[in-house]
């Protein structure tokens, strides 16, 4: 194997954190479709987006006030993105430390004027890291409505990793309108342990909070498309794609340069084996999956869909660790049954398991309009240590594991581009 | 997961590098007892062996001479274990570059005086990277002895990685009784390519190579053993094991302090749980793998094996990286079918292909003696990146990868102990 998906991610995350809206997501766009271009793709073109527009501002600062320990303790925190920051001159309230919305309710309009801290971690005994993502990530979207609602005045939520490190990892978090919207920020897990063992003390603990982050007014943005033009039924698409927007605090190496790099590269191989598929194999790179996914809802509809029928969807967006298995065919055990007929091929490149699954934040519009999911499930056990956070650079990634997706996703397009599903 | 395995991994790391015969070795020896102790083993003891014993001496020096470019270009090198030193003030020498043995000799007493360069890379090509790594092992295993009987004065051979870094891998090599013993160097992959371009100018090359290392007098050394004690057939054995040793350059991490940790953090866990094993489930941390298997060899047929009968050996000496399948049965389909039964058991733990073999240089001599094999197959992508090399320290593990292969030893240790084989 060629690490050539690898030289892709490495010059996709030379550009910097592409946050949605900013610069270096604008730039990101421009590289790609010049990559697709120089790998000779078909009919590559920018489908132009417009995107909300939330900046970070000046980075942030929390300190802990008054817990009887000598000096003040600083805190790693982040905003979570979408929050809106502080009065200017920053706040410092009480801080009350719940593990659960219920814990919170029973507290009531007891948290009101204090900062509520979200402080339940990953569960550990899950072997399925996203199994324990998806068991604690309310705190992050949900945690500054439910607290606002009974009148807290900023939300810190414990980072979402199994680590204990001083990086705080951010995320999307929301509002509701009929809740005053108020400050959320992550704060490092050796942070939040730091601020649990001051609150079990018994003393209070107070904590200061500034963050200058805000929404400004949407920006233009694109999705970059690129295609390798079936020969026989070209309005037929097999899509493989990734996200290009990233967080802002690493380089968004495995979230997810990783995913547009092996979509990439996966329609290089296609054409450098000299390979013509019958059917379109086409590679988008959608913007703005971390706000939501304004792009991959922009695809589906776009007029550009007019008589495009999608059978299959890859969005590759679980990071470049090693391929384990497929998940595929959505709920329709007659598409999966359908996937599993071509295991023995996927079997030398180490997928031996292959299950149900397979949607995606971005292909989930495509997914309504009768796509087929699929998608390669990869080594989770590694990806929260960097999700989100600072720590997810190009060296956290593996050449040849990523490498190895590639050439799945490689082989699965052209069997799905010349068989169908 | 409570990652306890790596706790363990941290501490026989912190003893330092354990080439066999070092003192290092020996601390890491009491150290293990003591750990086994501390987690309530039964029947901890030392099983003493004599083992030869190879120093390296003072850091190897490497450069090149002559080659027509200015200065003189420094290579890093390492001796390969087992080599004699050069004589005390190095030796310079022409470089001649080969691929492969029948390359040698088709140069022939060409080599005459000569410093043979191997160079033939691991094959990228291979999705195995232990089968890339067995493609190109010859080189370095026997290098010197063919070079030798051409007439060649030493050996340089291409460090057994992928990477192309600055690091040096090293190994073992073996000398023949009727073949002059002539030097042998491993040199980063790095220096390789430099070595390789600057022959391909045309120009002779020569190579100074300084190394004091030499073979010294045996000493005495021991394989750790602890136990469960089986409860109605205590002669019954479930081993379970890896190798103390380790080479000198890191830390033996993956290789094998990994293999170590699991093997005692799978006996802990069925402690922990408190089952009470019918069978005797027993870790044995044996030493001088590196070398040859002295302890293997010396385990097998060690007095204390009378009336011992061993069901089950599981060797762990394959890094601690992600468990992706098992490997069983060695090549009897019987034992494999028996237990791929076990199979939904150890599904949720991301097992998911159950395929033949499982043997291992320490496990070898009892399955001479009808043990069956049985090995937990963990990502190799990222193996040989660090294997006998620096990079093999504890960074390079993951403490929950690592503990997933204990929980699924832990499991067969006691499916086996309760059902047999």
């Amino acid at each position: 194997m060629d690490e050539k998906a690898y030289d892709v991610l490495r010059r996709i995350t030379e550009v910097g954190p592409r946050l949605t809206a900013s610069p270096e997501a604008a730039a990101a766009v421009d590289l790609t479709r010049k990559i697709m271009e120089g790998m000779g793709f078909d009919n590559v073109h920018l489908e132009p987006i417009t995107v909300n527009r939330w900046v970070r501002g000046a980075k942030e600062e929390a300190k802990v006030i008054n817990s009887g320990e000598p000096g003040r303790i600083a805190l790693s925190v982040t905003a979570l993105g979408g929050s809106i920051g502080t009065p200017g001159p920053g706040i410092t309230a009480p801080l009350v430390e719940v593990r659960s919305f219920e814990e919170l309710d029973r507290l009531g309009t007891g948290v009101k004027g204090k900062i509520v801290f979200f402080n339940r971690p990953m569960d550990r005994t899950q072997v399925d890291p996203f199994a324990a993502y998806g068991g604690a990530a309310d705190q992050r979207v949900g945690g500054a409505v439910r607290a606002a609602r009974l009148g807290a005045v900023a939300v810190l939520v414990r980072s979402l990793t199994f680590r204990i490190d001083d990086a705080p990892h951010t995320g999307m978090m929301s509002y509701s309108p009929d809740v005053p919207k108020i400050p959320a920020a992550a704060v490092s897990t050796a942070g939040a342990e730091i601020l649990s063992a001051l609150l079990k003390n018994g003393k209070p603990v107070s904590v200061f909070l500034k963050m200058s982050c805000e929404s400004l007014p949407p920006v233009p943005s694109a999705n970059v498309v690129g295609e390798i033009t079936g020969s026989e039924s070209p309005h037929d698409i097999i899509l493989v794609g990734g996200h290009l927007d990233s967080w802002d605090l690493g380089t968004g190496a495995q979230d997810d340069g990783a995913g547009c790099a092996v979509s990439l590269e996966a329609l290089r191989l296609v054409k450098a084996i000299g390979l013509r598929p019958k059917r379109t194999i086409r590679a988008v790179l959608f913007m703005d999956e971390e706000f939501g996914g304004t792009g991959g809802r922009f695809y589906a509809v776009a007029s550009q869909r007019k008589g495009e029928r999608h059978l299959v969807a890859m969005e590759s967006d679980r990071g470049g660790t090693l391929p384990v298995g497929l998940a595929g065919g959505g709920s329709d055990p007659g598409a999966l049954r359908r996937l599993r007929a071509w295991s023995a091929l996927l079997r030398p490149l180490g997928i031996t398991d292959i299950g149900p699954g397979g949607g995606g934040v971005d292909i989930g519009p495509l997914l309504e309009r009768g796509a087929v999911p699929v998608a390669v499930i990869t080594n989770a056990q590694p990806y929260f240590d960097v999700h989100h956070s600072a720590h997810d650079v190009l060296e956290s990634v593996h050449p040849r594991e990523l490498e190895l997706q590639a050439v799945i996703l490689a082989i699965l397009c052209y069997i799905f581009a010349q068989e169908g599903t």
